[in-house]
Order: C-alpha cells, then structure tokens, then sequence
C-alpha cells in the first residue's frame, strides 16, 4: 500500500546527499494521506501545504532524522495545529508551542506533518480509523490514528501514548513496530496526561530498525550496545486461554527461531499476582482519570461518551487511600517482578490475543499490557506472521526499567531473524505456523 | 496585618449559618489585596469584580470550604485567568479550564481569587514579591507569591508546587503553615510541569489545622487518623554547619517540647550519600527541565533569564543514560530511607537554615528540602519562634510517602503545643531559645 516506503536511513541518506529536498517528500507525503486517508481516517488535521513548505525549508539537511514526516496522537502539542483529544467538545486547544518529545524530533529534522487519531481523551471510545488491512476490523486503540498511519505507509513514523495497551496493541493490530519506552522515559511536556503515573509517550514505524533510529533521538545518550551472544529469553505464557490458535503459532514459531539461533528461551512462573497488578492498574487509572477529566467533565459532561463519563464516576469513588495502596502494590511487584525477570536480556509474551478483531466498536483487548504498563517497563511489539485471515500477528518483548536501547537492539536482532525466516518459509508463508 | 484574619472553619460555619455571603468575603479579599499588594506584589492576576462575584454566586453554602478564597501559583491553570509562569514572555495562555486541583476545591466551596508570583518556570529568577514580614528580604520561593499571600492575610490559603524547596522555604521564609506532599498525591492536570519526577503540588495556609481541612479535599479518602500516644520522632540533624543559631534553638526547643510531653526523639544515622541524593536532584531535574522548557528556549530565549538558560544548557548537556542512572539511585534511596525511618511516626529536621536572608535577588538555600523532594516524602513547616531580627522560623516535619494525613495529624498536635509553649514563655517571647 505504501507509496513512501523507503526506511528512515535512505530517506535520510537521500536528504543528506540532497538527492531529494525536504520539500519534495513533504509533498509527496501531503498528496499520500490525501488521496488515501479518506479510507483510513487517521489523521484528525493536515498541515497545510505553505505551513508544511516553511517547516520543510527549515530542516537542516544534515540532521540525524532530516525530511521525515511524522504523525503526532493528537493528546500532544504541535505549534499552531489543533488539539482535540479525540473529543467532541465545542473547542479545541490550539497551542503556540510544540510538546517536548515534536520540539525534540524537530530539531533533529523530522517534520510534524498533522495529527492522529485517538480515542475519546485516549480511553475507551474510538475514532473514526479503520484497520488498513481490512476496513471491517478495528485497527486498535487508544493509539488508533498513528499506527494505522504507518501500517498505511503515510508517514515512516508516528508518536503514540499507552496507559493500558494504547501503544502495544494498535502496533499488533496494525502490523507495525511500536515502541512503548520506560514510564518518564520521554517527557510529557505538551502533552494532554490522563493518568500520570501510566501515560507513556511512544512511537511506531514500519520496522525496529527504525523505531530505534527514532530512540537514538528521543532517548539521547543512552549507550547502544549490540547483542554480543544469543539472548537469554524469559517466556511469560500467562492469560494463554484467551490466546487465539493463529497468535499461539506465531509465538511458538518465534520462540523456535530464537532456540535455532542459540537462544536459552525459559518459562518463568508468573505470580497469580498479575491478576492483582490488572487491579491495581485499573484503580490508578480510574482515580487519576477522573480527576485530570473532572475540569471537563464538571462543564461539559454532554459531549462526552458515557464510557468516559462511567469511568469518571468510578475514579471520583476511588479514595486516595486504595490509589495510595494500589502505588505501593505498583512499586513492590517492581521489585517482585526485577527478580522474576533477574537474568534474563528480555521477556517474551504475547502482545495481543489474536488478529484484530472485526467491528470498530472496540478498541480490543489489553490483556497483555496493562501489567507492564502498571510496572512501567519498555515494551515492544514485533509483527510476525499473519493469520488465517491475512491479519498481521506478532510478539512482544519486554525488559526491565532503563533497559530501552537493549530491548531494542534485542528487537532488531529478532526483527533480521524473522524477515530471514518468513523468506525461507516462502512460498507458503506461516504454513508451518498451523 | 490581616483582616480576614478567620480560620477556615469559623468561616465555612458562618457562611452555612447563613450569617456571611461568599460575595461579602470575595469583596473583602479583593478590597484587602488591592489596598495591600501594592507593597507585597504576591499577585501577578486578580479577578475582576464581575467575575469573582459569578464565582462567589456559583457557591454551594453547604460545601466544606463554602466562601473560602484561594490563590493560585500561576504555573497552575484558573479558567479564563492568564497564566504567565512568571516569566517574561510576548504572550500568556489563556485556558478555558482550571487546573484539576483547583476544580476540586471549587467543587467543595472555595474560590480561586487570582494568581499569585512564581519564579520564572518555578526555577531560580525570583518575581517582585517581597517578605510580608520585612520588605528588604525575600519570601523564599519559587512559590513567592502564595506564600507571601497567606503570611500578608489576603487569602486563607493558597497552592504552590515544589521541585527542590519551592513550598517549605517561603512557607519558612514567611510564617505560615506549608505542606508538600507526597509525590503524586495531587494530580497536575493543568500544571506547567517542569520536572515530571520532582513537581509536586501543596498549599500554604495560617495553621496546620487550615492546612489538613484543605488535604480532606484534595486528599479525600484518607483515613484521618488521630494520634494516641506521643509520637516517636527521628532526629535528621545533616548539614547542621548551615544552620544559622536562632533555626537551630527553635529546632531544639521543638525537640525540647517534644519530649516534654512524652516523645521519644532520636537521631538517626543520615547516610553519606545524602550528598548524592542532592546529585541526583540536580540531574533529574536540569535534565528534564531543559526538555520541558525546550519548546520555548528553542523560540524565545532573548526572554529567558540567563539562570533559565545555563540550566536548559547543562540539562542538554545530561544524557539518557545519566539521568536512568539517577532515577535509579532515587529509588534505591527511597527503600534505604524506608529502612532508616522505619519505626519513627516522623522525622524532624530543619526547614530551611534561617531566617528569610536580606535582599530579593535569590530565593535562600534548598539544602534541607532536596533530598526530601527527591525521596518523594510528604514535608510539612510548622512554623515555631521568631528571630532575634524578629523574623519567622519553624520546623519540619517529613514522613513516609503515603504518610500525608498522619503527618497532619501529628503537625496539628505539634502545633498545639507550640501555641502552648509560646503562650506559657509570654512576655519574654523565645527567650529560652537564646
């Protein structure tokens, strides 16, 4: 479907060796969304051509990420572009400043080219995106808007936010590499916090070479070292009953592929805790939605969703005292969970229980994130694999706090193994899976 | 000096009795401000008649702070007040909502009367605000304005946040009751947060009494606790070579009250690495300063302050890996410090190293507020005693995160028997201090 589909190096490599202007592949990408999003739906606004011509003429050509066009959720600042929140209020926010993390990118070349979609204050209720790979399916949330961007090749990257799955899932759904870093990893100046002890910025991009490209920017200095010796897996199997028969295989063929590469891949014992930790998220989530929502909701509680409205009802029950103990739950299963994982270069699960499902209703089931939303440990998620249906599947792979850049040269690591797997399987792809 | 010189509760009881309206007390509040704030500057907005009277109409009587005005360090949004972040900047934001913590008091009664004067970006440049108590000396800061508001009697109470001291020094600087507390206690929806590991929102008030009735609002759900027998009391005597001898006989003649009435005080060993602990404040925060103020210094420096721009400049120069690095040590310490404190009901430990020092150019030391800030523990100035140049001092008390109500309810009984104390030593005030 892509029409931009060049990895951020050789868009980069391009500009630098001015064989292309930034100009050019800010147009090409403006004529792209506009000729393709009226079917996806994931842009909420579009620079303008002149606004996006002066931000393409001030790129410096030789920065690490020069001319590429990026999308922003749109719960994140970018100057003079409005701010809805996924919501239906009768305003916007329009501020004259960028966040942190778009100022950030800016000043390494990359260009804001509009906002995504999110769900309803990045909670429950959908936006209007659809899944790329098939309209009828939801292409996940809260997330939605920017990772159906990247699947649908509009721009090479594009910034999200996870307080349960709203990262991790849309990435699966969708069939990109989605990145959700360590809780304050990036900061969250500009940004619209609904839960502050969860709100994550994260990214996506067609591949983890290129999610990690954008973490050598937005995660500066942290040291890249490159896997010297096959990974020591922790396989986390919990919740595997509600594991659909097509994501069981791409996990197991996953799992194979590391042991053939000399991979120690073990099952760790999940304490019957997780269950407890789900609580716990659902408690911090609730008490702390409510009280960021309350301005809004106090003066215009009829333009927002019921779903929202009931969450906020919950949240304002939730006393200071269960949110308090549900934060020391938080910070003890921390410790609880660094020695469960002691030993061990990253952790893999599920990222998803299965393809998308069909309906737009839903955003899906976050099953598989919130426990380490709650612990806030980096996450990422690496498409494998399709379904029976031709949906896209695949793995995620967690790691402690801190550990961002490893996880990710982990990530690329696996992300060279399976692209040499899925070519050798040709042509019958994933048969082995079933 | 104050005229509305009431506590909470004898105001909230008229205006239920009906005997007072909220509109009488607004006008009385913006009479006392406009006769008084033209030699204080704590103000940098005050609402207009019209406005505040709508605000003062819109009251539930009934509510637990019907009538009460409030002021609002201007890092904090008020709907329709502008909010400048005492900086110098061509334009101001303007937000249509207020801040989530001032919705919750307006929800219970109160009434955000203005904007008080903050630091540029709640950081080192200090506003005009001078010390009610001796215009040639600063209120402390960054939280100036606030605490200069509540000490001068123009509003019973008023919210600040602290990053390193910015609530207890101008608490101790001033006089009045000051709370910080626990990290993350208070949402910061519609706060500019310039450092998301550290920025924490708390209030000043006359008493601590007026200070725990405002933590039932914006820290509802807390068991309220009443003490039962004296508390046992861990001494934190570090950087007692600062201390200036009227702080430390007001500190020892606290610990001398305290054992008077039954207090086990005993010191505890303060780690050598209390030192690092004020290390890892100074990374955390240049480091995710200069991110947050990015946007703005990117656009605007010629209207920063060269103190702003030195630590934007040094926080750009601290990378990824330094600032996990910190983070880490931050929470090792907080276990380490669980450890130390266990079995004490608080710590007690200076305040600040003296009285407000002379001239408006710096704010005074944090060195007895950083390694608190950092822990993320609930801090409390009760201020105890004047100095010789008849200025306010005081004590702090710290306790465990989670703590907060507890700890109020021990500064309450304190505070009691300083007023006991103080009474008894009339007509020589502090005259065993010397």
């Amino acid at each position: 479907m892509a029409d931009l589909s060049h990895d951020i190096a050789s868009i980069v490599a391009q500009v630098k060796a001015r064989t292309v202007q930034p100009v050019t592949l800010i147009d090409q990408a403006l004529e792209f969304i506009a000729t393709n999003d009226t079917a996806i739906h994931a842009w909420t606004h579009v620079g303008t051509a002149s606004s996006m011509h002066q931000a393409a003429g001030a790129v410096d050509c030789d920065a690490p990420l020069a001319g590429v066009s990026f999308g922003v959720k749109d719960v994140l600042n970018v100057a003079h572009m409005p701010t809805r929140f996924g919501a239906q209020l009768p305003f916007h926010s329009n501020e004259p400043f960028d966040a942190a993390c778009v100022t950030r990118l800016r000043a390494a070349g990359a260009v804001p080219i509009g906002k995504t979609v999110t769900a309803e204050f990045a909670y429950k209720r959908p936006g209007p995106t659809v899944n790329p790979h098939d309209a009828a399916r939801t292409p996940g949330g809260s997330s939605s808007g920017s990772a159906a961007a990247v699947a649908a090749g509009m721009v090479p990257f594009a910034l999200g936010t996870q307080t349960g799955g709203s990262m991790i899932r849309p990435a699966a759904f969708c069939g990109v590499a989605g990145f959700k870093p360590t809780f304050g990893a990036v900061g969250r100046d500009g940004m619209k916090v609904i839960c502050e002890s969860l709100d994550t910025i994260g990214w996506y991009a067609r591949s983890v070479q290129d999610v990690r490209r954008i973490a050598t920017v937005l995660l500066s200095g942290k040291k890249v070292v490159e896997p010297a010796q096959p990974p020591k897996v922790a396989l986390a199997l919990n919740y595997q009953h509600v594991l659909e028969p097509d994501a069981r295989s791409a996990l197991n063929n996953a799992v194979r592929i590391l042991r053939e590469h000399g991979s120690v891949c073990a099952e760790i014992s999940v304490p019957d805790d997780l269950t407890e930790l789900a609580a716990a998220h659902q408690i911090i989530m609730r008490y702390e939605l409510a009280r960021s929502i309350a301005p809004i909701a106090h003066r215009y509680p009829e333009y927002l969703s019921e779903t929202l409205l009931e969450c906020v009802r919950q949240g304002h029950a939730t006393d200071h005292e269960e949110h308090s103990e549900a934060r020391a739950f938080q910070r003890e299963m921390t410790d609880e969970w660094r020695r469960i994982a002691q030993g061990a270069d990253f952790i893999l699960t599920p990222s998803v229980p299965g393809e998308a499902p069909r309906g737009l209703a839903s955003t899906g089931s976050a099953a598989f994130n919130v426990a380490w939303s709650v612990l806030g440990w980096p996450c990422l998620h690496i498409p494998h694999g399709v379904s029976r249906n031709g949906m896209p599947l695949g793995v995620q792979l967690v790691a402690q706090r801190g550990s961002d850049m490893d996880l990710l040269a982990w990530g690329e690591w696996m992300e060279h193994l399976f692209t040499a797997s899925e070519l050798r399987d040709q042509p019958e792809p994933q048969s082995k899976a079933y």
